[in-house]
């Protein structure tokens, strides 16, 4: 009997390829979308549920909507304008939402002990540990050692990408066939990518340190053709 | 400028009494409820309304019904009768609900960090050890590094009665004014508490130690006529 895994998958690339990395492993996977007020979250549902259905994966969308309503971000709708730039400026820190990968994980814990899953997995990788404290290694090892107790030793956190890098993921996920074109990254409230907030330029950065085009829409023209050299360990 | 704190009003006679504790250190404190589908949701909601109301203290309720839906245990709507007998019974592991402490903490630390609180608080105690593996102190110390983490070393946890029973809360609660006559603490579906369940039980025994009758209204008759001498260490 394969064993069960709870997943928070939110259409963007990096849950998107933790999902093809999990069914690699063999393992039955849980999907769970959070619905909570982001300026983008429309979006990213509609992309989380068409992976979802693409890897005929169970999928259920947790409409929190009213819990985070006194959670103060710019990246809810109840917040200021979403900052443009580069992912790791300071002003990113705006759309920090307090206390959400934290609630998030814990009602997949919560999941995953009624379904008897023994993990929970989450796509937190090197390039959020700058601006996101919910996503540095610390609070993933803190975060582990909680649901582990909370569950009575039942459920234990998977964080595959943790040390890896947004281009790294990628490069994991061209070679296992995941369906970037469902995919969806950007911050803004509308259906195409800017192609300017901090999480569609980390995107683009990766997409062209891999040398290939991203197969969704942007606002603008992007110039895919940059020389890798010109890009190693460089700003966009 | 008082100091502001985040805590977890259920409406029962631990968190009340942490309510009587705040106000005494002199805390700014903001109450959350959580209704989340327990089958003494609904009066236990209302215990809470009154219990601020009379402290005078902002309240704020979170509907969580939807995000409990896929949990299992007897304590929800969704799951099977209450078991009566003594607290500390194996039985009572029918109660746990997967994540519940984690999902109220991690949201009132999103809160917090919000509000620009410095601590959340929680009316965990030692009588809650046995059965509820998110009571116990290993968890609360694996909770408290993680809202530390998450919120970028703003918010802490607070359990003034972590190591201390129902009856050294109750002991506490009584020479501050705890208004008990206002709580709530039955686990079943009726507004009259059963006196049957675990959680009765625990509240009972607390109150015949303290040689004081529960102000509140009991389905049937309680001998609370007992020598001390006859409980201690003893189950009811």
């Amino acid at each position: 009997m394969k064993q069960k895994v709870v997943m928070g998958l939110s259409g963007g690339m990096d849950s998107t390829t933790v999902l093809t990395w999990l069914l690699n492993q063999g393992y039955e996977v849980h999907c769970c979308n959070f619905v909570y007020g982001s300026k983008h979250n429309e979006y990213e549902e509609q992309a989380a549920e068409n992976v979802a259905k693409k890897y005929k994966v169970p999928y259920h969308v947790f409409n929190l909507t009213e819990a985070f309503k006194p959670m103060k971000s710019n990246l809810l709708k109840s917040g200021g304008d979403i900052p443009e730039g580069h992912y790791e400026e300071e002003s990113m820190s705006q759309t920090v939402v307090p206390g959400r990968n934290s609630i998030f994980a814990t009602i997949m814990c919560g999941v995953a002990e009624s379904i008897g899953a023994s993990f929970i997995a989450l796509g937190v990788h090197q390039g959020d540990h700058a601006i996101y404290p919910d996503c540095r290694v610390e609070y993933v090892k803190a975060l582990d050692t909680l649901i582990y107790l909370a569950s009575d030793r039942k459920v234990q956190l998977l964080t595959p990408f943790l040390n890896t890098d947004k281009y790294g993921i990628l490069e994991y996920g061209f070679k296992h066939d995941t369906p970037y074109h469902l995919t969806r990254t950007c911050y803004k409230d509308q259906k195409t990518s800017c192609g300017k907030c901090g999480s569609c330029g980390e995107r683009i950065e990766a997409f062209r340190l891999h040398g290939t085009v991203d197969p969704i829409i942007y606002d603008g023209l992007i110039n895919w053709d940059i020389d890798i050299k010109d890009l190693k360990g460089d700003k966009l």
